[in-house]
């Protein structure tokens, strides 16, 4: 297949190599004359003009920054709206925002192009690896057609279904969960090391505790199967208990747990608005309700 | 061994049975009479009074809701204090605070007994599996008195070192981290929801996109590296528009996250101070500073 | 009156200064003996034992730093419940817990006292100055009797009524917006001076804009009048939007607002519960709600 | 003078009102011809195109709902950008963002005309009154020309000095603070609520001890005379307490208080960093280290 890669940098490099490996005809590109000769002088087919990476092609993959890169690379003389084949197919890998993503969509379709949003999931070492997760929506013919191209990047596809932006807000949320997980593991770390133990020591007993269970996929679980019956569980009314004696041990370890502080007041609101015996999960009925839902996943 | 269980809720009545079944000498004992029946009537020893189950045992273990819980049954003219021999172990498996699990081993010590703090992680079907994790601390010697016990409760053990109540911050601080993680997957899954997708197609992306790719492990053990150097990596000042576009989202979708909100800012201060280049698991090294500590992992 | 005055820091020896230049029996006492020695010198009946100031008072003043010390001062074989004569009234004007103020309440009845709690708004320049504002509750005849000693002391008296314990929650909870302000003055001059503009100068603006309009008590009233008709108002659509301007340009200009990214959620909950066209106040409705409480103030 | 009064809602409408009938030669607009309609028959001097209020104009005053609305006006065929005569002065007066304010500063001095921004301080009822505070920036001699006008329609002017959107930077700053001070009034009255008291009572206590003292305006001034000294003030370490206890009356009383659940975090970082002798004002030293400034306001 003829492609077009656009964007060179840590992820885009070895994305655009496994493509030209599996024996597509790429022509990549990238902002940065430099980093143009670089790879080239690894042998990646790189052209220096946008416009002649585009023209011909049936697919063009952009992997770059941000929305502004990736509206640089759409509009303009040079630009990919302009100069992709009518019927060539747009994939966006990048992870940009939500209107973004559809307005390139109709920008794209403004220019009788296919759009597909794929963001992914991994690391430049996954990307190296081909071991990323892609997320794809789109138009289902453009997405037909670029669907092996994103196979042959990574391990594996979800489909979520819906307008081609679907994909990018469920790679935000991801990336906000990802966030979050990441400034609660560094909370609790503190707070360990402050009681004594050492993040090592620490992340051993996390890791035999609740992440080789499972525990964040069991909760997700919970929370997707919706019950609030807690027999058998664990009732809110306890994991607020729980949650204070961590905020009260963490003012007297001088330690703050400002995530853990704030997720008490949604426990302490749940419990205060009649759920106190629910299951944990149930927090996630607030959420639910606070989004206009009607407060049941 | 002879061993005096006390409290026999959805916890408690499975990990007495394994003890039983193990060929202990157990005598258990829960404040309601109704559930006392119960459970005798389902074979396991049960007795009316709590002194009788303390009277000549060599471990006391308690598996009880809260401090008040704890002690209710330690002080006071029926109480473990007073009724269990000198050099018995109480062992308090309950999720309880630090001072007042601190205060637990002051006590006894001063009535010449062992006490060993050995939270535990699961929930009643793990106990009934025994399936549990335990992080136990205490005395050396009531400690390696009680392991094999601890060991017929559970799948494993962890050591943290340093006075008994260390285990008992550890067991708080994890669970704070589970509320954390727990209510930003409602979080996400709301904000999902909202752009289409329904918790479970959510979840089958998170888990296949990040769960089983190990990544809550994965930056566990970078922000335990300590590593600053994002080369290769995910640098602060990139999550930090990510973010941002997810909450951008979240306004659009009207869907609130809060959470992710919260971490923003972190990030943002981290960006603000000089951080840009580090790698996401640079806002562990806020935390660090926040509790007075070097900053460093 | 005969007055013991328990406590003399920063805050109680100017208030015991009062009550002896207004011409009360004061028999005074503190822990530190330094201290006492200084305000003996000064002038201040000051007692070298507790006991011999509570003996024969009709009332107790405490002014302490916080729940240990007045049970340290309550308690034991020295303290007030055992010297104080029966139908004396102990006057607790620390700020303390709810719990421990209803505790001390009870201690006190079963002691045959009276109990009021009586929190001081103000600060050290404040109590010099009489100038402080004071909360009362308790019984009513143990308030009577005490009641011009409070006024001797202040400027001026609340009395929301409701057991005594109520004053302490008033306090406590009027701390906590005054901690809120301050914080959220705080993050604006740090918002404003990466704006390029000098806190003097940001405050003579608000001073100016907001704060000589009446703008805090406006928009309490507004919450307490509960309306939620924006026609002349504000719609929270707009705040909403504001805030995230707010929000955006503290990106921009790298300055965290934690709190107001903390508001902006609530106000997006706001909205996509349908409440958008509310005026600013429905926030607090928020708050109502979660308290369990039926959304209206 | 020659004005073009762009924008007529709750707002505009009584400020186009008193420009005319301070004498100006006014031309106003809005985008409804329902409200053009229903104005001019009130008497106002309403045309039918922007074009039209736009030619010949000296000033151009816009009170607009948001950033979209202000580059409508602005932009294309019909906008003001095309229309106004070189030289003349376009004044922002609606809320924007930062970015918008300066990217209308660029475009108005590309087409030889002069840009201020000037958003306003109160409610509609506050337009109708003159009683609108107002911060003025832009080029000198832009705003030494349209400075009567704003005095014309307002009690008062602040000139923060810097590039015109600086001017939006504090509105927005301080619209920020008074979401957070909403916020804040709403929790503690659903709190005060949950303790037995209404908020019409808990808003005269406030008012008493707290507004009407000055509370806002003295933090405010300790923050910017930037003193650490906390003689005869009250440490952080106390507030922290205070807030501590706060909190733990909100889990007994089942009412959240989220926003004092954030500060008390940052109090307890304040103090973990060695700031517990510190007076309150200390917490804006986080906020400017968060900034990235040296700490100190």
């Amino acid at each position: 297949m003829k492609i077009a890669f656009i964007g060179l940098g840590n992820m885009g490099a070895p994305m655009a190599r496994h493509l030209q490996d599996a024996g597509h005809e790429l022509r990549a590109w990238t902002r940065s004359a430099e980093r143009r000769a670089e790879l080239r002088g690894a042998g990646l087919n790189v052209v220096d003009e946008l416009a002649a990476a585009a023209a011909g092609a049936e697919a063009a993959i952009s992997m770059l920054a941000d929305d502004a890169a990736e509206f640089a690379v759409s509009e303009g003389d040079g630009g990919l709206l302009r100069h992709l084949p009518r019927a060539a197919v747009r994939v966006s890998m990048s992870t940009i925002g939500v209107d973004a993503s559809r307005r390139l969509a109709g920008l794209h379709a403004a220019h009788g192009q296919g759009y597909v949003a794929a963001p992914v999931f991994g690391r430049p070492a996954a990307a190296a690896a081909r071991a990323l997760w892609i997320a794809a929506a789109g138009d289902d013919g453009a997405l037909a057609r670029v669907r092996p191209l994103l196979e042959t990047l990574g391990r594996g596809l979800s489909l979520p279904g819906g307008p081609a932006e679907t994909a990018h807000a469920l790679k935000l949320g991801a990336n906000a969960l990802g966030a979050i997980i990441t400034e609660g593991l560094g909370e609790v770390f503190a707070f360990g090391a402050k009681a004594g133990v050492a993040p090592a020591a620490f992340l051993e007993l996390l890791d035999q505790a609740m992440l080789q269970a499972g525990f964040v996929g069991n909760y997700a679980r919970m929370i997707v199967a919706g019950g609030t019956d807690s027999r058998g569980g664990f009732p809110l009314r306890l994991a607020l208990k729980d949650v204070g004696l961590a905020l009260d041990a963490a003012v007297g370890l001088r330690a703050p747990l400002p995530l853990a502080a704030a997720v008490r007041d949604r426990m302490l609101r749940a419990v205060a608005t009649g759920r106190g015996g629910h299951d944990l999960p149930a927090l996630a009925r607030l959420a639910f309700e606070d989004a206009g839902l009607d407060g049941r996943p």
